[in-house]
């Protein structure tokens, strides 16, 4: 058994416009690199070499979390050491929680041997995500863990589904600036008009059907939300201009990512996902608030070697 | 140029459990049988050959209205005589109404050299549709006029999606019972919780992918409805207990066709169908009111020849 693993896990952009709390993809980068030791010694210890003064205390920080559900199903004598290097900006809106979480989670699995099922570990992670916002979404998690494209058809009980996709590539602008979760939560309706809601799921159906026929014409079509965006996109500025810019640049579509601050956008080339990139960076630097700019194809996981 | 062309336009169900007024799929049978002849005598007239006392005014009946809009796109000085024979219950809840439009328009589009493209088929049908339900829904028209599974992720501008799908056949029970759809639109809510639309369009991408994977596990898990069947199947006597007699003798899922009062069940083969049909029947037998029961693959459609 090896006495020491290190996994790289990546950052996820969940809802993708039309897919809110059920759909999300993984990148392949940025990640986190999370390096989880088995000890003889009991507990679970959290350090960090990043500098971002996250908490070490295994109760408030993420990874720890997600780890003690996992030793909740462990009998054997064994307590872990958690390291933990965020290449992921907490509170970007790509998945940060979820990259520590299931990161500590798949190490922690491979030196174990591989006892759990990928959706196990997805249970064990949404600890985290539940510790990081009070809810127990699983639309980061599960990508995270999975790789590519998923759908989380329920999460009580979890119900994961794999989405065959086409050759995809994301840009993410990420702006730096703060967007609470809660307040991100806070801010949609509680009741939505059922006209609205068919429009919803007429597009999230096109979408699946699209990544699955790899019409990128349809998706392009079907990245509509009347729903979410209109009342999330006030809480980022420059957002309008920014994803007019990146799909005058040629991208497929794109919106928030998860509840934000970061912008996503999908294009089916390496090249035009770069010429995105410029024109985003374009367009918001008019907006004078600092920004980065991620290009990745869609379809890391924490679970890759 | 022929003189005269007869079209079997086939029964349709709607909605599909997960996918309210956007999804639907074509039966083999039952169908109607539309025969149009052009004509150098200018107008529309419609004859039934069925004793249904459908009405034979252009103005009043789907296929006319349907042929109207066909009309209305030609310089050609031609008219269209149009005998039509039901083989689908008006008021059965299984698009008995796309299938006499969509019949009407396709038959008439092949006479004149094929010059529409299937969308604009269903275009034309849905000048019927709105003439029999007041509403523009596409859910029937267009699986009629492409056959199998289909998704209509807009109607203005039309968009069409067709989904391949696994083999599958379909058991319908139908009432002998009349559900207007005027009442079954009554009896929906205008706004829904957004955590009820969320598992709505879980479930609905849930199953477009099931759909292109062939998982037919994931597709029952997926035929679930917490909006539009609590509305509506008080006004299906016996409705919980059919379904689940066929849910019991193998089928996949199943729930209420289009706006009833058909009862239609997804079966993985033939057999299964049959004794789903039979469970089905036994279980309607006990409300003491007529029905008759159905068996077809999915797939037909009014264009096949």
């Amino acid at each position: 058994m090896e006495n020491s693993v290190t996994v790289r896990s990546p950052a996820t952009v969940s809802n993708v416009v039309c897919g809110f709390d059920c759909l999300g993809f993984a990148l392949r980068e940025p990640f986190d690199e999370v390096r989880v030791t088995l000890s003889s010694q009991l507990g679970i210890r959290i350090s960090h070499t990043d500098g971002l003064g996250l908490p070490s205390d295994p109760l408030k920080n993420v990874a720890g979390a997600a780890i003690a559900a996992l030793q909740s199903r462990l009998t054997d004598g064994v307590g872990f050491d958690i390291q933990i290097h965020k290449g992921i900006r907490p509170g970007s809106g790509i998945g940060s929680s979820a990259a520590s979480s299931c990161g500590a989670v798949v190490a922690a699995d491979r030196l174990l041997g591989g006892r759990f099922k990928p959706a196990e570990l997805v249970e064990f992670a949404l600890a985290g995500e539940e510790l990081a916002s009070g809810s127990r979404h699983a639309d980061n998690a599960a990508p995270c863990v999975f790789g590519g494209f998923v759908l989380v058809r329920s999460t009580r009980p979890l119900d994961i589904v794999e989405l065959a996709h086409p050759p995809l590539y994301a840009t993410v602008l990420h702006p730096q600036i703060e967007v609470k979760t809660s307040d991100a939560r806070a801010v949609l309706p509680r009741e939505v008009p059922l006209a609205s809601a068919v429009r919803n799921w007429s597009n999230l159906g096109a979408f699946v059907a699209a990544l699955a026929s790899g019409d990128l014409e349809l998706m392009s079509r079907a990245m509509q939300d009347d729903i979410v965006e209109p009342a999330r996109m006030a809480l980022i500025p420059g957002f309008h201009n920014a994803r007019q810019a990146g799909l005058e640049a040629g991208a497929i579509g794109g919106g928030i990512s998860g509840s934000g601050p970061s912008i996503f956008m999908l294009s089916a080339d390496e090249r035009t996902a770069s010429s995105v990139a410029d024109a985003m960076s374009v367009s918001y630097a008019a907006t004078g608030l600092d920004f980065r700019v991620y290009i990745s194809e869609v379809g890391g996981s924490a679970a890759a070697e």
